[in-house]
């Protein structure tokens, strides 16, 4: 690979990343009739790759591609899962851990569920398992939501550890995992864990161009939407019971319609997939590996060669597929990025309300990672060293 | 262009088309950060073209281009326009003409809209004016829905017509239209015929992949989401204004997020849109004027030649850019389709409750009709002429 330029840049934002020149090249396959069998079975492929990357083992639990963004996944759930019509399905708990907690819970709060935000104890941590354990012992919760990386803060949820205590203590909750900027980098066990429902996007950990609303759902949740739930959904695009229809028909090679599915897109997302677990449950694992390899990799030069502070405070909690960085004293966002751009790598600004300014953030996910041809990692520590030290001579 | 075969077939569906070599090498556009200056000037030069592609000419209309598809654009319009808590805020009249106008109706139904649906006499007809105006001087209604074309009949509306009545006799009401399978092949002129609210998708008369949701809004729209409209909007993602700050923010060339945009489908909009307006108003008259020759010749030769009856009943009112014909006596869809496909021509069945076993639909827009090189719509032709012949031997 060649070195970035500012006239071929890469982004080394959290999403969309990097993508391999395959799964880009599928964006442009030929047009299709989305009810003839070609298609079809691409699609019928795609959703049987995502149980392979979801590591779901039960055949009722069902998986959704959807034209959208990762923000209607939150629609998904809150439309769906939450029926404001009793008092029962009403309660979610959001575990939060940022922006990306926030808006999942005004999302949740628009389709009048009752919501409690469960805060961190400061900004780049974590509600401690104590406050969640008194939390889900005071209500029952309908939903309870776990950011498993929140991409405004690069705080890394134990997704495993928490889930086990709502289903130790809140069996009937429905889990709910924002894997955004998680699922294809970190580890998650959607059936060993008791997931119930997990919603990602293409652009991030998984490494296709945005488009799509990918979403998880477990067999408890279909039963929820297709059986128990007698309130009308108040939503249309967002209804799952339309769409779970239309999933298991398209996985059964069987034509369906509700809306013209994004072609390209679940082209190229069928690429991505199949490059991540095509060499089976190992490969996934290995990939997480090279993830964690490279985020410390990053970490450790961000905080050692350049003296910086991540704004993760727990090393154990923090993301490895992006870093959120407090900017070098004197050094704002709108000299770095411009300056890193100049350079050929796009970095991001940073979201989270409290900090907004203060910090900037690099992500590392994808062909970034473990194409080994990529200088990717490499050349934007070293010129992110040498743009710090050239704005702080000013 | 070499003739289709099975191997490389024709989408000679209503959607997705086949789509211009340059529109769909753009889908494979190398990453870019959503937020970052290169693409904010391409976001921001599609929502101006689309200025022209929707004859506006109030700056204070705005476009709007979400990741999501053609449905999403009916969740636009019932989540925000129909305001189920307020009696004059609810009532919607569907002007219906087959199968996406009786969607159109369900989806404001779930929004609390009390949908009046204007029935046609007949499949393949459309409800009078006189029909029209009876209802409008009955009840005020919030919304007006026009079904331009609808896919299921290949029914065209005649929208100026209908719009002109609206704005005279209920002067107050939005008047929307869905022009899925029509802006970009069908004429309409947007602030001369005082449309409120259009909805459209890139993969029918605009000629691009699927996977997004276009829309224009009328300046009057934005001020009642903006300002006028009191009670919360009951959805997240289909939040009209959430987006409308979104969309000026980028035609303004500002970076701004809600949800992550598809870069690559948008880059591949751009290229589409450009096609079709860069020589300014005349080249897309010209457009609908190509596209209007193509349907008739098509019409009369299916008429004519095959002896078929198509399903719109007026001339005057069938789409320009689809036919949707009834099948020869003792021919099916199970037969034709694949026998269709086998040389190289995919086309599509019904899908009109009534009459859905009964006819099959060709779609005619895009490079299949303006680009003179391609042998699309004389390829078809000629294999549905023989394949009718040998289907009707055995």
């Amino acid at each position: 690979m060649t070195t970035p330029t500012d006239e071929s840049p890469i982004a080394m934002v959290p999403g969309p990343i990097e993508f391999d020149p395959e799964v880009l090249a599928a964006m442009s396959h030929s047009s299709q009739s989305h009810v003839a069998a070609p298609f079809i079975h691409t699609f019928q492929e795609t959703l049987s790759l995502l149980r392979q990357l979801f590591f779901s083992t039960n055949p009722a639990d069902q998986g959704f591609v959807i034209s959208g963004s990762g923000t209607l996944g939150w629609d998904l759930v809150a439309a769906n899962l939450i029926d404001a019509s009793l008092e029962s399905t009403k309660q979610a708990l959001v575990i939060n851990t940022g922006f990306f907690s926030d808006s999942f819970a005004t999302c949740l709060g628009v389709y009048g569920a009752k919501v409690t935000n469960l805060a961190p104890p400061a900004v780049g941590s974590y509600p401690s398992l104590e406050s969640i354990e008194s939390a889900l012992k005071q209500t029952h919760y309908q939903v309870v939501t776990i950011t498993h990386v929140d991409t405004s803060t690069g705080v890394l949820q134990n997704v495993q550890e928490i889930a086990s205590l709502i289903h130790r203590v809140s069996p009937c909750s429905f889990i709910i995992v924002d894997g955004v900027c998680s699922i294809g980098v970190e580890n998650l066990q959607f059936s060993d864990w008791h997931i119930d429902f997990a919603l990602t996007a293409p652009q991030k950990a998984i490494g296709a161009p945005s488009g799509l609303s990918i979403a998880f759902a477990s067999a408890r949740v279909l039963e929820y939407v297709e059986v128990t739930r007698k309130s009308p959904v108040p939503a249309f695009y967002a209804d799952l019971k339309k769409w779970s229809s239309i999933m298991k028909a398209m996985e059964a090679g069987k034509p369906a319609y509700f809306a013209t599915p994004a072609v390209q897109n679940i082209h190229s997302l069928n690429v991505a997939l199949h490059q991540i677990v095509s060499a089976g449950p190992g490969a996934i694992l290995d990939r997480f590996t090279k993830h964690a390899e490279a985020s410390n990799k990053i970490k450790d030069f961000v905080i050692n060669d350049l003296g910086l502070q991540i704004v993760a405070l727990d090393r154990d909690h923090a993301a490895n597929g992006m870093t959120a960085i407090y900017l070098p004293e004197g050094i704002t966002n709108a000299q770095l990025l411009p300056a890193m751009a100049a350079q050929g790598v796009v970095l991001a600004g940073g979201i989270h309300k409290e900090i907004a300014t203060k910090y900037f953030r690099i992500g590392h996910m994808g062909v970034s990672v473990v194409d080994k041809s990529r200088v990717d990692v490499d050349y934007t520590l070293k010129t992110l060293k040498q743009v710090i030290k050239d704005l702080s001579k000013n």
